[in-house]
């Protein structure tokens, strides 16, 4: 059989999977920063009409899938497969959306990596030829998140200064496998190892997903032969400040300085003073920040090739109360301009 | 692109992928049931020398792959890919695995029927030149679910007579692209939707299920043509006594009787002696019942052609306490005796 590998790990997408669609929304906080004109939606508030904020996540990624469905007057009974994830207990927000979209289902699980776990498993579904539509989300919302893995946010709990604040926001992708008429296609993808250099600190994320985004970057180089000027930009999802010097420092000792064209979906999504400490995190940051700021840059022509990296952080509150540290992974797509080598 | 699909939804691997290695771990509750001797290793206690249940959950699931490992004199590091799943928040047991393995890693979540999503993942990474060996594994622990997604078991609650058994006990599988010397081979797969008909009683996860299997099965009829006497045995992950009636019935009001060759993973697992109620359930079940009972049949040519039905209820306690009803979710895979039509 046809081996669809370059080098030790990385997948070669033979025929360039099409980013057909993607929508984006965000909350309140998400639209005042510095992407904020670039979403498809801004949220009025937290609630957006539900009872529940588990209940707005869920509404939110319903709205996003649809925004993204509607730009291509697509239905969907057009798509073949729903993949999505998100940071809640058993992932409801993405299940529920499974039960209104009516699409076969795949539930995923990689924290904020899992964006990309699902836009690296879609393009292997579809260059497989199992599939000719596959939609991809990822979701988080700041209060669903704060309040089931750290502290409810009303307690006003102080956050340190590496915390990183969850990204209220979604993003939803449509993959298709005719590419000839595709702006935007994913050439090649890399799935990540579980790195677990012993940080224990859960209100220092960005410096536990590091040595993982790190890891991914590296091996992505090494297999493929390319080094960090091949790529207009090196996107890292959800690090935050302080995990993106990490990250850069431990690329840099294996050789490759990433330092001229490399930023964080954590960094870009909030300004300073927006009091933030490290930056966004969450589902919804890599996912909204790809949607809502990266792919429009392609399609003006202002990037032509990047190398997107979803991170996530592989704990619960269960398995910090019982004394582990805090593994990280990372998964990496190469995303082109269609018509760029 | 060749279509590798049959009929609406079902998927063809024309490169049958080769079960090539499996292996089951079952707490000392199954391990007395009436597969017990079937296991490859039974739990001492319900500890396994850990400090919690969730690290026994982990050790189960990295010994259950070491087991599987083994048979076949492979390591770690000749995996491509380790996809798994379980029902904790954030499937910790599952990601800490990876952690030990070291090898690129997918987690899934789709409750009790995530086996089979990795399964059918696992074969399309396959069939699709991505990946030459990957292993798959699903885990639960009857104490890890019980406190966790209803009540601490030291607490004694009494449990309705239609609720399930959490099964303690982890399956593992090595699947592969050379298929020439597979005794055992994986030749479809079926993604479920998302089903819900409005069932809100967590005490009854059967019943809950039992739509979502029965419209898998009936789209995987329709879709292929087959009918329920091509199969020697039609098995549903864990519906459970109850809920396995429930999916006999619709799927005969569908013009399919499956009644001479159908029965559940959670129906097998325990004698009715054992007190467990309606049954087993947890990810555990299908995993442990398929490697430690229905493979070990196949090679022993009493079964030759299996249509495999894990089942996964799409709850959290959070969704629960808001008032959601429990839509449920069923993938299918096709799994023959080599040399069989």
């Amino acid at each position: 059989m046809q081996s669809n590998r370059v080098g030790e790990q990385t997948l070669n997408f033979f025929s360039p999977v099409a980013i057909a669609s993607f929508a984006s929304i965000v909350g309140p906080k998400e639209g005042k920063g510095p992407l904020g004109t670039g979403f498809d939606y801004v949220l009025p508030d937290n609630l957006y009409g539900q009872k529940s904020w588990e209940k707005t996540e869920q509404k939110m990624m319903e709205h996003c899938l649809n925004l993204a469905l509607a730009k291509k007057n697509y239905l969907p009974k057009d798509l073949d497969f729903f993949l999505a994830g998100d940071l809640l207990n058993q992932i409801i927000p993405s299940s529920f959306t499974g039960r209104s979209l009516g699409v076969p289902f795949l539930g995923l699980y990689g924290a904020c990596s899992t964006l990309v776990e699902g836009l690296v498993l879609g393009s292997i579904i579809i260059n497989g030829g199992f599939g000719k539509k596959v939609a991809v989300s990822s979701s988080s919302h700041h209060e669903t998140a704060e309040r089931q893995l750290r502290y409810p946010t009303e307690m006003g709990v102080q956050r340190t200064m590496t915390a990183q604040w969850t990204v209220t926001g979604c993003g939803a992708f449509i993959l298709e496998d005719n590419a000839d008429n595709a702006q935007i296609i994913i050439t090649q993808g890399i799935i990540g190892k579980v790195i677990d250099l012993g940080q224990a600190n859960a209100m220092d994320m960005g410096a536990a997903m590091a040595p993982a985004a790190a890891d991914t970057i590296i091996r992505y180089f090494k297999d493929t032969g390319r080094i960090p000027e091949d790529f207009d930009l090196i996107v890292t999802g959800d690090l935050g400040n302080i995990g993106r010097i990490l990250c850069q420092e431990l690329v840099l000792q294996n050789g490759y300085d990433i330092s001229k064209n490399y930023t964080d979906c954590g960094v870009l999504i909030y300004d300073p003073s927006q009091d933030t400490h490290a930056g966004g995190s969450g589902c919804g940051c890599s996912a909204s920040v790809l949607a809502g700021y990266i792919l429009p840059q392609i399609l003006a022509g202002k990037l032509r090739n990047v190398f997107f990296i979803g991170t996530g952080a592989l704990l619960s509150p269960t398995s910090a109360q019982q004394g582990e540290t805090i593994p990280g992974i990372a998964h990496g797509i190469g995303i082109q301009a269609k018509g760029v080598d």
